[in-house]
């Protein structure tokens, strides 16, 4: 079969010199994302536009061709949204990076490229804050995080990124840019085109600039955590607390993340504790007072071994930054295959007793962490790539996880999106008519397939 | 010309009996909705159908027959969104009234047809707190709530519907009853349709059930309230205290509305007065105390001529139920040509002198009402109907309105929808591309274009 690469020299001519990058080193820096699919494509090309313009002459061209495309922002998609497709133009947001933040309306207009942590500080900088915190926030960018409707650890009080995003600029699939909503914080005019974007996974449109609401700074916060036999007495325990008050955080580490974590970052947690709980309040004086007591309370009536509160930041955030270090920490281990599965919250322990069994089931090691407050949990299916056995019961795992996350009345993902790696569990979550109601959105705004092939659909 | 109505005959046989209206008098009450468009149509039957399976029968039949559909809620709409078209059938959600609170989940389940009140109402006896409070709460129903994706006084810090919907049944035009999102906090699965159907005014769907999250009770609230001189003085006061804190509440009434709310109320409310401004803080302890300051310092250094607080429940109410009071309040003086035209913070005091201008210049009173804190006003052009060149005048009023709100970066409507009143300003806000984008959508999801035809686009 003899294959004939198209000639990118006239869109080499279109866009400034050397933008258009071909060099195979540098391309294969692009294929994968942090899904790791080693199945990954080569693309094309590789285009790191700096403008809003550019990126519509490499749309056009696209368009022109037939040649589809892959949006990348830092590459951090653990679902495979941003894996390359063999012949596919690869598009990367990295060099857009402009931003600004406007105090009198309490927004910031921010190009794609910009890491969530950079428009978190710019914003903290004029006495401001972005709420989402995906845990990745210092590694992922902000066009990627409105993609794909990125949660964090805040969420549980604070929402997610959709709740944010006041306008977005896109760039269709036939090289038009458009503007949606903007500046102001109601607006009802027209279809609400902004949250369709929001979450659309690069399927419908490039994002090429995101208006993104501020908030006044978070009050001060209190930590409380607590350490717990099992698995099943700590999700007992969100229960009891979610049920009485929303948290600001409420965080959950089973045993295997927390050793993993206490092997990396030795910060003395207890490496005999089923899990761990980490809660945060915010509200202010005595209401936070008596939240940080009725989080306590449901700790200790669930068993809970110790309990530790705190007012001091930097210890609540170290905290915070154990949580956050977990997946990281658990992938020194072996392998992973995460999940991201969502539930009703009545259904968590549900959930952790179910992967518990599916672990055992399969012989594969599951660890499992979670955004609990909101029933967001990711079990972390670890397994050694080169044991061609153990990598099948992992994906077997995988797939239980979901269909249990399903039989439970809950999503198969609550904030990394579908990608291509969960595709093949969407239509039991959703059914076929909702598939093709996707399916028709998808053709009226991009009817020649070019956005991120292989996504969701 | 001889006209041949459709027999409905074949669609009375598939509905429960007597569920197929067709008695002129009848029909004649669901004619208009709140926005009275004298050119109204005629329906060709009234539907009031209790379930979903109902609707999805009426729905077929029209789309067999090629007969457009109008969904009304409780017909409140201002700006023309569920007024009747002749030959079409109106679907009316009135009767559709199941609802159950789920305090595990703390969810609310419910069929459209429940007034926004009810929902309130049902959240609060198991101890719980739906946010969105659109003016007409108390007359308004949830499903209407969820196509226009609602507002209200507390969106300023608990945003709008969209932000409280976790899920939707929805039957599309093709007679099938898709369920999107669910009761899980989190949910990344699939595009956002659930998004895309809150506030698409009945253009893409019926709704027929909404799955709604609920929050713990709102903390006690303390209200402050100040006259001022002017509405430039007043709006200026908005900016100062939203450049500081997030209220639970910023209310705004010029003098047309205080003397027409005190003509109606009798509460004693400054006649002589500018404007008068209703803010509140529902922070817990000291945090709420400084709010309170800050608002009272806001107040008086914008030459607040009385400031007056009170944690007094009660008391706070009254004044809020002033200010709700103001539309049928200004109704009394004259007919009115409602707008709802919102604009970026900073452009506030602009948008207020400059409606102040267009009424001076086209020789109309037009009283301003506004959820000020975000952005978004109420211009409430007052006109006889029966002077034909006041009237005229109203019109070229309440285009330049919307003029000025385009100008100034804002939207033609923050919260009542583009119905068919306004559709006519909706390209010079979005422009060509966008509307094009939604007619794609709307061609996409309703071929036939049955669905509440003649709103939006």
């Amino acid at each position: 079969m003899s294959v004939t690469t198209l000639s990118t020299e006239s869109l080499a001519t279109a866009l400034p010199d050397g933008m258009v990058v071909t060099d195979p080193d540098i391309l294969a820096g692009y294929r994968q994302d942090r899904a790791q699919d080693p199945d990954a494509g080569t693309p094309l090309a590789l285009i790191r536009p700096t403008t809003t313009a550019e990126v519509q002459t490499v749309v056009r061209w696209c368009a022109e061709n037939d040649v589809k495309i892959i949006t990348r922002g830092a590459g951090t998609s653990l679902s495979g949204g941003a894996t390359a497709v063999d012949g596919a133009v690869m598009i990367s947001t990295e060099k857009m990076r402009e931003m600004t933040i406007d105090t009198a309306t309490r927004t910031a207009v921010t190009q794609p490229g910009l890491f969530n942590s950079e428009v978190k500080a710019a914003a903290a900088a004029e006495g401001l804050w972005y709420p989402p915190d995906p845990s990745s926030f210092e590694i992922c960018t902000i066009g990627g995080n409105a993609a794909t409707n990125a949660g964090g650890l805040c969420c549980v009080k604070y929402g997610v990124t959709t709740d944010y995003v006041l306008g977005l600029e896109v760039v269709l699939a036939d090289g038009r840019a458009v503007r949606l909503g903007g500046k102001q914080l109601k607006d009802s005019a027209g279809l609400p085109l902004t949250k369709l974007f929001v979450g659309s996974e690069g399927l419908l449109g490039i994002i090429t600039e995101v208006t993104l609401r501020l908030l006044p700074p978070q009050a001060p916060k209190c930590t409380v955590v607590g350490t717990f036999a099992s698995v099943h007495d700590a999700s007992e325990a969100v229960l009891a607390i979610t049920s009485q008050i929303r948290p600001a955080m409420l965080e959950f580490m089973d045993k295997v993340s927390i050793n993993a974590v206490e092997d990396l970052l030795h910060m003395d947690l207890d490496r005999e504790a089923g899990a761990l709980l980490v809660a945060q309040s915010d509200a202010p004086g005595p209401a936070g007072i008596a939240e940080v007591e009725i989080i306590q309370q449901a700790f200790e009536s669930n068993g809970a071994d110790e309990v530790f509160s705190t007012s001091d930041a930097e210890e609540g955030e170290a905290f915070t930054a154990a949580r956050r270090a977990a997946i990281p920490a658990v992938e020194k281990i072996g392998s992973l295959l995460l999940e991201d599965v969502g539930v009703p919250l009545p259904a968590l322990p549900a959930l952790i007793d179910g992967v518990e069994k599916i672990a055992t089931d399969n012989q594969v090691m599951i660890s499992v962490i979670a955004h609990a407050g909101d029933g967001n949990t990711h079990p972390l299916i670890v397994f050694n790539p080169d044991d061609a056995d153990e990598a099948a019961r992992a994906q077997t795992a995988f797939g239980q996880v979901m269909d249990l996350a399903i039989e439970l009345g809950g999503t198969i993902t609550g904030e990394h999106g579908v990608g291509r790696l969960k595709k093949g569990w969407l239509p039991d979550q959703v059914g076929p008519d909702v598939m093709e109601l996707t399916q028709r959105i998808k053709d009226a705004l991009d009817p020649q397939g070019l956005l991120n092939p292989g996504v969701i659909l």
